[in-house]
């Protein structure tokens, strides 16, 4: 990587590698390759690290996913260390492909690897197609589709652009188990201008109260108040600090929104900690539930209003 | 009354009259007789009547009293009509004294008046002790009592004050069945300047929300996410909607409070309508239950700033 | 009285009298008058003593005035000493006729007298009609149109029922200032057999909890929980204990519907007191809102199913 | 497996394999080897459908770890099928050792082998003290440990356990990168009697609700006036239905104790779908918050015997 940090906007991307990967095809979905240098990194951890160094400008790296649920590394590697903050989330269908070198057929097919977890997310359809070949790991999808490139396996299971880049045949297009199955992945940076609202956005945060009976109750009392939907929440266990949950959670809307805003800054007051991570457009292709009228911008401009004509400091 | 209305301080205070009865008594701990003039009014809504033609600068009103429960003419005198707001609250031991022209001995007492809820509170004393004696209806306590010096009747139940003012004797010096009866009086104004912060105020309003299920839940639940407490809560019929309930409230703490100020403005936005009735000392006697540090005014502006960082609308 | 209570259902009965006030006409609309004998007392706590000492099967006793607000005599009467529970509430419009002898013409009316609250209530009229007259108190209104009926005055303002009563012709149908104006009665009786639930029933009680903040929406959340509506409430203060508050309410639902059942039991619980006051036809003309599917007995009796074949005492 | 199901108590464990893994492992701790029979699986629902098809009496599968987080494939496994409930929990601290041949030293290490999980988790320590060594991919811990047996690879990073079954020595105790790590594992069989109370109990369930603003709110507001601490809550997709979400639950508590018991018949009454996935001791070394006096069984039970006789169910 380069050693000389540019300016906004990021043109130096980490994301999870190897190359060939999934977060490789998230992130071709943010950035033209003609648009960014792209450096995979061996781990989560590894990718954030090179954000908080100045190594890269942004990193993208998968929350969550519909069939393994959330990732730890991300969820854990965003809550503690130097600040980073969601600028954009990217959904990414889970396309398990079947590859192999130009001109092998299914039925030529005596050795096969990949990620465990790949393996696992196709495990039916293998056993089903494929049953007398026992599949092998590999660190990665991209790696197996590269151990296959190098002719060391017939055939990996991998994502689709892991074919392109090895330049090996697809052999069945989809063979995960889970038809439908998505990975989140977000692209993170250091704190900086926010996205603009865009009327259909999402706030992440992580939120850290003392074990009381009730306290979750009360935190989310503060997002009902006013008004505000939560899309995600989890609990994660706080290894530091016995008695202390930490919560993660996505809600509905934008920190610039005053609803939003509100519940933060009142989370803020109220929880042993709070850690902002970003308000960035939703892309999960739904919407946002309707805000109420009383919950809306003019209705907290119009009461601040009313309070500062009452309170005297505005002439009424 | 003068027509030309003074500006601040009030001088001209228009109360429930007649002379001599509970709210002069209850006026005169408020302000000297050389500070103001008084203006007996015939009933609540007379008085605030005249606060409201601008021919009083002030009123002073009872709001509750321990044993007959709230007065609706003030609850509702306040909650329409051209906005009063509270500036100060008084809090005066209902003494009912048993009164007679100079020389009548107790035994002598062969005739009696005072009005009715006077007789009422009395009525256990009264047949022990003047069991021969039957109670006659006056229009008020201090027309017994003036009543009596023109020698009408023999004896007077009323406050203490008519005694001094229609130069009557006191036979027995407190006569009411429930010791300890204390009448709430409030002094409204109309808006002007509120009284600065002491630490240990009170803060009334009227709320009127819909009558749906939990609409009183989400009423309160704004004060409680606060740490706001309440000191009174009254549901209040409003005759001209149909299916619409109004709140009498009195809280714990200052408009200028950032908790209260939020608080009422978040009712300001939730509510049909919200009345803001005053912020003033409390004078009960007793202190605001302490105020959580995470609701303080210096939890609310650190919040404030730290959501203006992560913002970006003010240097972090 | 006659000495020997009889067994249900109640046939003699106390009420606030004297004989021609509001509370007999409430009472005729619940008992005929062969059907059981009246006993006017002379106070709230006079009527209720009767039914405690047996000297009366039931009472019927003012609870609250659309004009007036809540009677405190009754809200304490109920509130303390031995346990009477509400059978029935009686709705009874506020009409104020202005009576005189037959002959007597509006215009030769030159004195007129009635219990203050009638007389504050049908002041703008009198003022507007009958300027030149000063109208004097009178211990009731019922006592005033025995005056007028004995020649002491020209005329009364009084309930419609005291005008048969007394012999007496009717001047002016309803002279009051707040038209529409409404007391609720309540029929109450030592505790015995619970009316059915009628499919349209109120509840009412008295709560008593500490002094601390959130008590009170603590409270109101067992009743939110299980779908149930509130209709009324007030806070009282208690004077014996300094920090301890006392809430009076109605709810929508019989103590025989589960959702009611269960959440008074909560409240027995959480509450330093609880007193069931009863369940009673509602008769205000209002239907109660639609119970949630969601808390209705059948969902309850359902849910009581699943937990016991889950807890294995039933099988399943 | 043998094809005669036995009665209870279980003596055939299904269990996620292969042996010499942590489940292995943690499977010890619930049962001496000669009290079952042992039958590795080689997924997470292939452990479930044995105890489904009556294969095996009950498995052993991991829920969370506090590293990698909840394992989604027991989550959904459990949520979704034949109902399966949760006997008991078993914490393992996740200790990975450096394994090899007995005979060969850290330095002769050449070539490294594990589940990718377990290299992650030991990167930090293997970069640091075998910086010249690739570590390779196996399908698990076991498998690498296996594979050093067979002289395949010089050393494997696996669960103490391994080290004993397959003859190998340890070289390094503890090379996990974070110290403390810990496998929460259930025991789970088709639904019987239910282990009884100890009085520090936890429950497990799944609850699927609406979409709305608040639902969760609600949810758990069910819990709290109830006085139950929740000690884990995480959102789970729904693949299936679109706008509805699944909560996965643990509270303190036994579903015996009535504060439990009710809480849960309210949730299968405003939830669209409630999963019991059971009552069992609380093993994580802590202690349940005290219960509160108005929340414990005999408050319950007098609150219900109070009811009883307000509804003139029970002699009073």
């Amino acid at each position: 990587m380069p050693g000389t940090p540019l300016s906004s906007p990021p043109t130096r991307f980490a994301y999870l590698g190897p190359e060939g990967t999934f977060a490789e095809a998230a992130l071709s979905t943010v950035v033209a390759p003609s648009e960014g240098a792209r450096y995979p990194q061996p781990s989560v951890a590894a990718a954030l690290a090179a954000v908080r160094s100045g190594d890269a400008d942004a990193a993208l790296v998968p929350l969550e996913n519909s069939v393994e649920g959330s990732v730890p590394a991300t969820m854990d590697g965003l809550a503690d260390g130097a600040l980073l903050v969601i600028g954009r989330e990217v959904f990414l269908p889970v396309t398990m492909a079947l590859v192999s070198r130009p001109g092998v057929a299914l039925s030529d097919v005596r050795s096969l690897a990949s990620h465990p977890h790949a393996l696992a997310q196709s495990a039916r359809w293998l056993s089903a197609n494929l049953p007398g070949v026992s599949p092998l790991p590999a660190t990665s999808t991209a790696a197996a589709a590269a151990a296959v490139a190098a002719g060391e396996f017939d055939a990996a299971v991998c994502a689709p652009i892991a074919a392109q880049r090895y330049g090996l045949a697809t052999l069945v297009d989809d063979i995960a188990d889970h038809a439908g199955a998505v990975t989140r992945f977000v692209l993170v940076a250091p704190p900086g201008e926010l996205p603009p609202p865009t009327g259909n956005d999402k706030t992440s945060l992580v939120a850290v109260v003392g074990d009381r009976t009730g306290a979750l109750l009360e935190l989310l009392g503060e997002f009902a108040v006013r008004g505000i939907s939560l899309t995600r929440i989890e609990s994660r266990p706080t290894r530091e600090r016995l008695g202390v949950y930490s919560f993660s959670l996505d809600c509905e809307g934008h920190i610039a929104d005053a609803r939003v805003g509100e519940a933060l800054a009142a989370l803020h007051r109220v929880c042993d900690d709070v850690r902002f991570l970003g308000s960035y457009p939703r892309a999960d292709g739904r919407e946002n539930k309707p805000v109420p009228a009383t919950a809306g911008d003019p209705a907290f401009a119009e009461a601040a209003q009313w309070l500062g004509a009452i309170r005297g400091t505005t002439p009424s």
